[in-house]
């Protein structure tokens, strides 16, 4: 269901850039494209924090509750580097 | 020629686009759909510059030798405005 | 007087910087200390954003309007390129 | 150890700071005050990402290994929420 959701949102942002390849089809304002591209990426971002978020509660939940060390450390490791590039889109 | 550029460019955002969400009907691993997502934006905010890119060489050259102060002032701030919202996304 | 407003944002930042530092040799919890150092940063690009809306009233368009195509040219490239460093920090 | 480590890394961004406000005061032109003030944050972006990665490794393990459910969910959720933070400064 909440795999659903994604697919669902990430269709969403799908038609959305679809409109926008069409608005610099049809030659629109070069402000409003770069307006429609940074909603898509505030959407986009939300995306990533739901798939976050969904990941904390199981895989990495799972991974730390269990007894492999080297799991442990490398679904954390994954968590920081998401975050630090996060920063950097 | 700089139109369908930008237009190349986001039909290639496009096609990613819809390999992240058949990733994610494949149930792939969360982490390496977020890192496409990411990947995504990257791409997005190159597309944006380039269109800021024209936009500056274009209609905010024109205005600003132009003799209407109003639109002056108004494509100056469009780029203020697109400046700090492009911190926030 | 925008230059002295300008650098009592910067003072202020650098105030709440303080308070940062002190709150990690208090040994402040982690995610407290994140926020606050997000809210520094979301200060700073208000404080770029102002620059730039200076900077495009003045330098850029006594640059534009004057004859000199290559200073043209040179201050429309710094206007996209920091806005591509933008999204990426 | 890694608390002096931030602790150093932030006194650094205090006196990078410092040095962009002698820049404002001497009206150092605007593009590289601009560009000084996004070095900044990618600092400060970098000291966030070594803070995360201490408190998933302690804090977070601590909680998520311990029996208290409404603990665990806590330090997820505040996860999720810089995380998605991050994405907007």
């Amino acid at each position: 269901m909440e795999t659903e959701n994604t697919i669902r949102r990430l269709k969403t942002v799908e038609g959305h850039l679809r409109g926008v390849i069409r608005m610099v089809e049809e030659d629109t304002y070069c402000i409003d494209v770069i307006r429609q591209i940074q909603a898509i990426e505030a959407a986009l971002n939300k995306v990533s924090s739901q798939i976050l978020e969904g990941h904390l509660n199981s895989c990495v939940t799972t991974a730390i509750q269990g007894n492999d060390k080297k799991e442990r450390e490398r679904v954390l490791k994954e968590i920081t580097e998401v975050f630090e590039m996060s920063t950097k889109v």
